[in-house]
C-alpha cells in the first residue's frame, strides 16, 4: 500500500494538470462547474487505472494522461447529471445535492464535459480508443437508466441489480483500463485481461460502496442508509427484506416501493443490517469479484505496475469509507 | 421544388427505419421518449443532407443512412435536453414544455442518445468521422451554454449572437454534410464546400427561425415573441430596441433582463417589429447566408443532388412557419 501511495503521488499531478487542460478548452460558463466538480477531490481511480495499464503494457508516451483524463470526464458528467436527478428526485423527501449552481447549467456542463471528452478521444485517430470510449458511454447511461428504473421495486432480481452496477459503475472503470491496453498498442488477450480486472474491481467497487452505506455517519461522514430512502434494493437491503416476516416485510414493501422511508427508519434499518451482519456478507461478495481481478491481473506482465493492480485490489476490499 | 418533395419521399423512410434500429439499442425505459420526439415529426433536415451529400459525391451503399441517423439523434438528444432546461426556467413565467416524462428520465434519454450516436459513428471505424461528430458535439453544447449565458443580455454584441447560432443551430447542419462528404471519401476541398454549404444554410435557417418567432400565432401555430420572453435578444429584437427613445429602451431593458416580459407585452413589440419590418430585414440578412451556402454548390459536382440542396436554400428562405 505505501508503493502504491508513492506511485499515487507521482502520477496525481500530471493527471490533474491534463484535466485541467482538458477543462480550459470547455466553453467559459461551464468551467466554474467542471473545477468544482473536479478540485472536490475524487480518487483518480479511473485516470490511474489508465495510466497503470498503458505502463504495464509497456507505453512510455506523456499523452497517456490525456487519454486517462477523458475517464474522469466521463465520470463527472455523470456526477454533474446525477445531481440534477438527485434534485429532481427531492420531492421524495431528500435534500438537495447541489446549490452552486443552476440546473441547466450543470446539465449543459456535464454535456460539454462529455462532449470535450469525446473529442479528446477522437482527436487519438485510433478508432479502437473511440470504440472503447463510446461503448463505455452507453454502457454507463444505460446503467443509470436501469437504477433510475428500478427504484423503488422490491421484486428486482439479483441478477438485474448487478446489470445496474455493472452499467453505472462496473464499465466505465474497465474501460479505464481497456483504453490503456489498447493506446499501448496490446494484443486481444491482454487487453481482455485489463477488461476483466477492471470490470470485476469495479463490480466490488460497487458493492463495498452498497456495504458501506450502511455504516454509522460517525465512521463515514455520510448520512446512513440513503439507499433505503432513494429506493435502491442494494445486496444488504435484500438480505434484510429477507429476514423479515410475513407483516414486517408488507410494512417495509409499503414504504419502500412508495419512496416514504424516513432518516430514522434507514437508520433503524442501517443498525439491524449491520447486527445480522448482512453488510459484511456483502463485502465477502465483493472479495469473489476481487478474487476474479487479481485472477486477470495473472494474464498480465509481471511487472511493478501489476503489484499496484493488486493493490488497488487491496484498497477497494479495505474501504472504510 | 417539386423534385424536392419527391426525394424526400423516397429518402424519409430509410432514414426513419435507420432511426427505428437505432432506438431500439436504447436501453428500454429510455425508448419511449426517444420514440416520443422522432414520431412528433421533423423534417429530418441534417439526415436528408447526410444522405444527399453522400450521393453528389459517389457514396452509393446504404449505410448511409445508419450515419444519417446518427445526425438526427444528436438533434434529438438536444432536444430532449432543450426541454429539462426550459422547464428548469419556468420559474420565469415560461409554461412547461413537457408533461409527458419526468426530468430524469428526459436527461437520460438524452444521454443515451448521444451515446447511441456515438456508438454508432465509432462503428464506422473512421477516425474523420469520429473527429466530425464529437466536434459537432463539442460545438453544440458550446452554442447553448452561450446562449443560456447571453438571456437578458440588452448589451449582447450582434457578433456574440452570431456565435451562438453558429453553435446552437449551424455547426450541426455544417457536420452533417461534413458526414456525408467524408463517407464518400471526398477530397479535402470538396469536404470544405460541403461543410460550408451546411454551415450557411444553418445560419440562414436560424435568422429565419428567429424572423417568424415574431409571426403572428395564427400563421405559425406557436406563441409570438416567445424569444422576448426566454430574453434572446435575436436580431428583430436588437433592431426593436434601437428603434426605441431613450425612455422606452430603459423600459424595455428593466423588464427584459429581469425576464418580466408578458405573453402581452411580447404581442405587442411583435405588431411594432412586424409594423416596422425588422423581420423581414432579417431574412435579407439570412438571404445573405443562402447566398454564401449557394456559392460553396458551386464547388461540387454537378448532379441532381446539388439541385435538390440548391431547393432547400429556397425552402429555408420561403419557410412560413
Amino acid at each position: 500500500m505505501i508503493l502504491l501511495k508513492a506511485r499515487l503521488a507521482l502520477e496525481l499531478p500530471p493527471i490533474n494538470r491534463a484535466l485541467a487542460r482538458a477543462v480550459d478548452t470547455l466553453p467559459e460558463p461551464v468551467r466554474p462547474v467542471a473545477r468544482h466538480i473536479f478540485e472536490a477531490g475524487g480518487k483518480r481511480l479511473r485516470p490511474l487505472l489508465t495510466v497503470l495499464t498503458a505502463r504495464l503494457l509497456g507505453y512510455a508516451a506523456e499523452d497517456i494522461y490525456e487519454l486517462a483524463a477523458t475517464m474522469e470526464m466521463l465520470h463527472g458528467a455523470t456526477l454533474l447529471h446525477d445531481d440534477v436527478l438527485d434534485n429532481a428526485l427531492s420531492r421524495r423527501g431528500r435534500p438537495a445535492a447541489h446549490t452552486l449552481f443552476d440546473v441547466p447549467t450543470v446539465i449543459l456542463a456535464g454535456d460539454a464535459l462529455l462532449a470535450g471528452a469525446n473529442a479528446l478521444v477522437a482527436g487519438f485517430g485510433d478508432p479502437r480508443l473511440t470504440r472503447c470510449f463510446s461503448e463505455a458511454t452507453s454502457r454507463t447511461a444505460a446503467g443509470e437508466i436501469l437504477e433510475i428504473a428500478s427504484q423503488g421495486r422490491v421484486d428486482l432480481p439479483a441478477a438485474e441489480y448487478q446489470e445496474v452496477v455493472r452499467g453505472k459503475t462496473a464499465w466505465l472503470i474497465r474501460a479505464s483500463c481497456e483504453l490503456g491496453a489498447l493506446r499501448a498498442g496490446a494484443d486481444a488477450a491482454a487487453v481482455a485481461a485489463a477488461g476483466a480486472y477492471g470490470e470485476n474491481l469495479g463490480m466490488a467497487f460497487q458493492l463495498v460502496d452498497d456495504a458501506l452505506d450502511f455504516a454509522p455517519s460517525s465512521v463515514t461522514g455520510k448520512p446512513t442508509g440513503g439507499d433505503v430512502r432513494e429506493g435502491k434494493l442494494t445486496p444488504p437491503l435484500r438480505l434484510y427484506r429477507l429476514s423479515l416476516n410475513r407483516e414486517e416485510r408488507a410494512a417495509f414493501d409499503a414504504a419502500f416501493s412508495c419512496g416514504l422511508m424516513t432518516e430514522h427508519d434507514a437508520e433503524a434499518i442501517a443498525g439491524r443490517i449491520r447486527d445480522a451482519a448482512f453488510d459484511a456478507q456483502t463485502r465477502l461478495d465483493a472479495d469473489a469479484y476481487l478474487d476474479a481481478a487479481r485472477a486477470a491481473l495473472d494474464n498480465l506482465p509481471h511487472l511493478p505496475e501489476r503489484d499496484l493492480m493488486r493493490q488497488m485490489a487491496d484498497y477497494v476490499r479495505d474501504r472504510k469509507k
